[in-house]
């Protein structure tokens, strides 16, 4: 926070917790960690995760729908990452990727907020860039 | 914020002026109010924005992009809207949408944040939904 009340951008210290989160979930994904994916999304009925192919509103869908999708995410690579922090409670993290195979580029959006459980995600949307806006 | 110094979600207050932002926002969208749109978003090189065909990092891109695209956003109806209100300053915006005579179905997730100028977004993804996962 500034001395005025707004959040100020990108403190050092929480950019590098949010970096090893990334990381972590980046790891997680690759592996089809479930109980650690699981782990790193808030378990409460506000958190959205649109994914390529479906729209899930709650912990609970997220959950199901990674027990229920054989083998996991399909590998990729990840090819730019952009972390912002705003203030002390809040993270974005968007980044590029390709999937191993693919000339296709997606995109990955999450929001993170602090909880006393530690950072979860409570936002979430991936999507294969398109042609045409 | 809690006592313990952890945000709360949905404050109702906050909840009620990031939901007519996004009614703003969308009006904006339809009648491709370019002054509007940039008033929107965050000035500065933090912002992305991942539409349905590019991948946007910094104002300057993003407002360059508006004026580039020629009759702006196609028309669409919103189906389903989500927002989340973390701690006092950040909210979460997640709708998904139809764009008039496509059956596709569209996704906005937007990270809000509030700032001396008022809210801003400084995070927004936009995809059309594929099949598989």
């Amino acid at each position: 926070m500034t001395s005025s009340g707004y959040p100020l951008l990108n403190d050092p210290d929480i950019l590098r917790d949010i970096t090893s989160l990334s990381d972590r979930y980046e790891r997680a994904l690759g592996e089809n960690e479930l109980q650690e994916l699981d782990k790193l999304f808030y378990d409460g009925p506000e958190t959205v995760r649109y994914g390529v192919g479906e729209n899930l509103y709650g912990f609970d869908e997220i959950k199901a729908f990674r027990r229920n999708r054989t083998g996991g995410s399909p590998p990729r690579e990840v090819l730019r990452r952009v972390i912002t922090v705003i203030g002390r409670d809040v993270a974005t993290v968007d980044l590029e990727f390709r999937r191993i195979g693919s000339e296709r580029i997606g995109r990955q959006s999450q929001t993170w907020f602090r909880t006393p459980e530690g950072w979860k995600i409570i936002a979430a949307h991936v999507s294969l860039m398109g042609t045409g806006s």
